[in-house]
């Protein structure tokens, strides 16, 4: 996606070899404008996937994920990071690691937004170490549904997340792929 | 506006007296397409307040303010709830108890995207103690800019929240407004 490369080369500051900050238009100001485009290209992807519903992880997945959402004409799912586990029936929980915030969460789903016919993307801000994406695939497993596809704003490859999903037999589709990440400077994959 | 009132009688759930769960198309499963008709009354009453940025509150108010933004042209901030102080200048923070969770965040903006002259839209999915919102309007107004009006989801008018914020003289636009709950009982203002 041409023009999410030229705003992250612009306005992407790369702090160190692992962490990439988008606080200008995607994690704390966000481009609405730009997260429509990204919507069409997730529609473009996926619209003949069959997909029922589409999930996402609060919070920065949010603002692509419903302009997704509106565009295919389906229903949005966020799955809420809790503190702590809910001792009910009633939600599908995972523990997932953040490395970024080096602390868990619990990813929940409440039972009554999946059942085991339908046939889920996932989407999120970013996909590095894997864990939230893979968190939210163990949600849609439990329940019994179908994972159709993992769409991503923004991939760093060299982080082990990407290939392991891919690996796991899941079509992972990335706006943004990161090759290399060092102080000042940021390099896309070919 | 009709439809939301509509939605929110047929899916919504009074819980209590102070409790209105609307899990179904705005706080889990989100419904995008009326997330953009919300975008579209807010731009509808906001479009001639001259402002310049629209914040919201991470992060059920990030769906329809999204859509608003896009709909107005304008970037949009989502407010941090933060665990803890961030003890550095690049940051405003107020603390904001949370009634629905009995615990208190750090609601955070980064300094970097605002400044004296902008005049600032609020938009959050409810508003019941005021206390959320109370927490953007300092933050705004810490940074010197100004409040140029607070657009709400659901308004609980039977709280102290819409009251005191219309007391404190800004201008409050909500979608719906509830007079009054009970268990398995919503009711409307006139």
């Amino acid at each position: 996606m041409k023009c999410l490369h030229k705003r992250i080369l612009e306005e992407g500051q790369a702090l160190s070899e692992n962490v990439l900050k988008v606080d200008s238009f995607l994690n704390h100001q966000v481009d609405a404008q730009l997260m429509y485009e990204m919507g069409t290209y997730f529609k473009n992807y996926f619209e003949n996937h069959n997909i029922t519903k589409i999930f996402t992880i609060e919070s920065s997945g949010i603002a692509p994920t419903v302009m997704t959402a509106m565009q295919m004409n389906l229903p949005m799912v966020t799955l809420k990071k809790q503190g702590s586990k809910i001792l009910n029936g009633d939600v599908y929980q995972t523990t997932v690691h953040s490395y970024t915030k080096d602390m868990n969460y619990e990813l929940t789903l409440s039972k009554k937004y999946i059942n085991k016919d339908d046939n889920i993307l996932i989407i999120d801000d970013f996909l590095a170490n894997g864990e939230a994406s893979l968190g939210a695939v163990r949600l849609v497993e439990e329940a019994g549904a179908t994972v159709a596809g993992i769409g991503i704003v923004i991939e760093k490859s060299f982080q082990k997340g990407p290939q392991m999903l891919k690996d796991m037999g899941y079509d992972v589709y990335s706006l943004a792929r990161i090759a290399k990440l060092s102080k000042g400077n940021i390099e896309f994959m070919e």
